[in-house]
């Protein structure tokens, strides 16, 4: 595959470097790359040092990079760096922005409103610093980005030739549509010029084993006319398969064809080809239904997986977190006999659950969830890991199955939330059940 | 601050650069150096490239670290290149290790057991290749770590001075256990003889803004004797900041001092000094009652936050969504009159939520939780953001507060279960709510 436009990405921030964050932004901003069809060479990551800021951006410019990202340092106190950092790996002067100053200024006085008594000239005489910016305008190199928070970015091109850094603050939600405007300058632009415009599509599949997948793919080696031009990663996410394939224009028969073999060899496990979650289809599924949930061990985590899209409260009615036995019995009118004879974790209790919850949120469909989550309570009938599920609709149909999950407690509860997306989206396209 | 041994880390792997596997690797490590008392001053991550680990490598080297770790790429395949790359780079000689390689045979045979029909003869020719290692013993630098999957580990020093590089594995379930065997070995105890032994303690604070622990950082400067011996870091995390202090042992006068001095300024915010969590506190409080829980826009999260630690079901009685209002009236008894009179965000639905739960679950705590997290639903009076929670007791007393959070849907619904964490720490520590 032709070698394009190459990038680095710089992460900096002590509590990344130790650890105790966990870098959000470096895999991000690799997708975006990835995107873009930026070849993605090295991301490193280092302290609030300047020294070794000043060190990573010249070892990118050392390996050729045409861009180079980074993401923090960008606050107001003494150790946040980066601006200055750049500006002297750029060769570019650093200047007071005063306009700038005025918008941060304006930004602050609106967000101290909610601190009565907070001392304002203080706070603004810290933020001053955020407006010290690399001198010059875009047509030589330089341009700043009005802040998201309070720190605005910066993007500026190496004075005499070399890469152009784009500089973003580090909090996700600022750094994300603080990139999208980055890229869009003319800075910017002129520095990916040359890059390759790939294509890229994902597909997701649930139920098959990653080594089921790994032999289709050997497969499609000597199947797929043109599968060299194919460059497709594979992954395990949330107990999903997700192959994210990136081609250049003239392999798109390949990838069609590729495509083709996967939904022929596994049916029931391809469930999406235009990047759409589970999450998604069953949102889409729900319209114009009501849902409710009756949970155990995963204790409100599907619950809150189906309230995380604005508008859900369109179709969610509620749930019950029934940890004890007695919430079964006293919130979902399970029968205590039901629990005695076959135990808390079992498919006539799942059933019984879900049946509850339809009846007392009067919804449309309801799920079930009871297992055992770990790392006690297991037995050797029903070691950890063990989940039973039961999908209930209005119409007295139920769907139940037992499942027994890997890894530790929190995979357990997350993957069973992934399970019963799966069983409604099932259910709810009139599709059987088997998981 | 005395610059003892230094460190880098470098991660090798495509499918980590890009971002499409979460990289533990790094992380984990940074935490072992730093308890080791290793400065850590790089993390470099690459794809699977040699030109790009050696760069990296180099990069380093020229930093002065004097240990560099590595994970990735010991794997039987072509692509698989990180001894080869650290024995070059080292100017060792990789040479044929006959007795590792019996080892390696010994380990994918009992291994291949499971697959029958699998030919051992191909794959083992495969595997020969990871017997291959640097030249040398103990005494020269080098040592050799068995496999704890089928990968042997190196630790070896370059020839002629520089640093000692320790090559892991990347799956962390074989990094980790051949970590504690390589920092033991001779050759890389000589790498990290100079370290200086740290101390690390944790300050957690929770209501404060980070700008008001910024100015009391900048007044200990000249309150606190030895300030410039401690290094402070300080995040946000889940809508609380986090203070951790670094400091050599004959600093630990001037930590007493600094945490003195926030206590004294933040009486009611700093929380914790001990490393604890929220979640441990509320855990340990609860130990000996029940709770329940009554949310609306956190749809769960709080009831599987509270659930996230093994036994919690010990206390956790259960809990309802409540996302629609008939929920709220027919699962926890709200009457519908006090919605139509407050609205569903209000305090007087928040408190009878709470008393709902309480009488439902027959708990001795109840939280109830009702706010719009947006991105429609907000008004003039009542902006998105707007949460009112409510804690009572089996007693008949309640505390209730209405908070305005900043941030998107997921961030006001997750900074919503720390508010309500925190409130439920005061209560049960018998003090006075105010949030």
């Amino acid at each position: 595959m032709a070698m394009g436009v190459r990038a680095g990405i710089v992460v900096t921030g002590t509590e990344v470097l130790t650890g105790r964050v966990q870098d959000l932004n470096g895999p991000w901003l690799a997708d975006q790359l990835l995107e873009l069809g930026v070849e993605l060479a090295h991301i490193t990551i280092c302290g609030d040092r300047p020294e070794d800021i000043e060190a990573q951006l010249n070892f990118l410019a050392g390996q050729g990079v045409d861009l180079i990202v980074t993401s923090g340092g960008l606050g107001p106190t003494a150790d946040d760096m980066t601006v200055a950092v750049v500006a002297k790996f750029c060769g570019r002067e650093l200047v007071l922005d005063e306009p700038l100053e005025e918008r941060i200024a304006e930004i602050l006085r609106s967000f101290m409103g909610r601190f009565p008594g907070a001392d304002f000239d203080a706070v603004r005489a810290a933020n001053r610093k955020q407006a010290l910016v690399p001198k010059g305008g875009s047509a030589d190199g330089v341009e700043i980005l009005d802040p998201v928070g309070t720190a605005p970015g910066v993007v500026v091109t190496r004075a005499g030739g070399g890469p152009t850094v784009i500089v973003l603050p580090g909090p996700p939600r600022e750094l994300r549509p603080m990139w999208h405007r980055a890229i869009e300058t003319a800075t910017a632009q002129r520095a990916v010029a040359g890059r390759t415009i790939y294509r890229q599509e994902t597909i997701r599949m649930f139920g098959l084993p990653e080594s089921g997948l790994a032999e289709t793919l050997r497969d499609a080696e000597t199947l797929v006319p043109g599968f060299a031009g194919l460059e497709i990663t594979t992954c395990l996410r949330r107990g999903e398969l997700e192959i994210v394939t990136r081609y250049e224009p003239d392999a798109a028969e390949s990838y069609r064809q590729l495509a083709a073999l996967l939904r022929e060899r596994h049916p029931r496990d391809v469930y999406s080809e235009d990047g759409t979650l589970v999450d998604d289809q069953v949102a889409q599924l729900l319209s114009g239904r009501t849902i409710a949930t009756a949970e155990s061990c995963t204790a409100g985590l599907l619950a809150a997986r189906l309230a995380d899209r604005p508008g859900s409260s369109a179709y969610l009615a509620g749930g019950v977190v029934s940890y004890s036995n007695e919430a079964k019995a006293e919130l979902l009118g399970v029968d205590p006999a039901l629990i005695a004879t076959h135990g808390a974790v079992s498919e006539p209790v799942a059933e019984a659950m879900a049946a509850g919850a339809l009846r007392r949120f009067g919804a449309d469909i309801a799920v079930g969830i009871t297992g055992i989550a770990g790392p006690g309570g297991g037995s050797e009938e029903k070691p950890v890991g063990t989940v039973c599920f039961s999908v209930g609709l209005a119409d007295g149909t139920t769907q139940t199955r037992t499942i027994h999950l890997p890894g530790n407690r929190a995979d357990i509860r997350e993957r069973s939330t992934t399970v019963a997306m799966h069983m409604l989206r099932r259910v709810l396209s009139g599709l059987p059940v088997s998981v």
